[in-house]
């Protein structure tokens, strides 16, 4: 396929992702999250201060925590959706450790690893797999979380 | 303090909570959260599933953290009230395990701890403190989720 088709493909697969869970997860739209982009490896999700700020005026962990599992559960979607599987992703269990106060738009990003590919091809030969992704939060050039969820994913029969 | 007079206390902090949550947590008012119960040991929550829903018509991972994470810190602020201790209660740490998909409203509750009631006695004499403390969420007669979160507080100088 041309690079340049790729790409716009990507932002095609970005849009619909984002207005999917605008759609179906109306927190999600509450917290104004946004796909930033994705490049085949990475996704890159973001969401304002304003709608998801807590009693110190920094943002609250729940939306951060909410943000980072999307970031995860989007990365597996986009990549099933690349080799045209199609199934459930369900979010098992997650753990998210704050480091530093947003005072500003956070960024969640995530990236694709050979486990995560790996587990992609059980997936496709067994029809179920788990996925163990780890996200990390950022606020300007400060690492402000880090998190770290799994995902069952089962294909229909 | 004679025992109605406490009571009507209790309920009085539980809308103060609630209102203050919704006034400044925006997501906690999306949310639809609201504070069910303080008896002095236990705090109980609830939110609905329509704005906590996700794509498989459950409710989101991310609205049960919020949810659970809240219901923990809640309760340590209403045992520093019940102290007349004032001081910022932050989040530093949580994991949430789901262990059934939640199909109706959605109840959290938190309960004190010896544990707890030490960091408490901590907190008071050398003015800061760290909580950890367990929140189980329940659909039904279902455990849907386990819930444990970390929260840093000190009292101002």
């Amino acid at each position: 396929m041309h690079e340049s088709t790729t790409r716009h493909d990507w932002r095609a697969l970005c849009r619909a992702l984002e207005a999917r869970w605008h759609n179906e997860i109306p927190i999600s739209a509450a917290m104004g999250i946004t796909v930033d982009g994705f490049d085949g490896t990475r996704l890159d999700l973001r969401a304002a201060l304003a709608p998801n700020v807590n009693v110190h005026g920094t943002a609250f962990a729940g939306s951060l925590f909410s943000l980072a599992s999307l970031c995860g559960w989007g990365l597996v979607h986009l990549q099933m959706q690349r080799r045209e599987l199609a199934g459930a992703i369900v979010f098992v269990e997650g753990n998210i450790r704050c480091l530093k106060p947003v005072h500003d738009d956070v960024r969640a990003r995530c990236v694709w690893s050979e486990a995560a590919d790996a587990a992609l091809a059980t997936l496709a030969t067994s029809g179920k797999a788990r996925f163990r992704l780890p996200t990390r939060l950022h606020c300007g050039e400060d690492v402000a979380a880090e998190f770290s969820g799994e995902y069952a994913v089962r294909l229909p029969p």
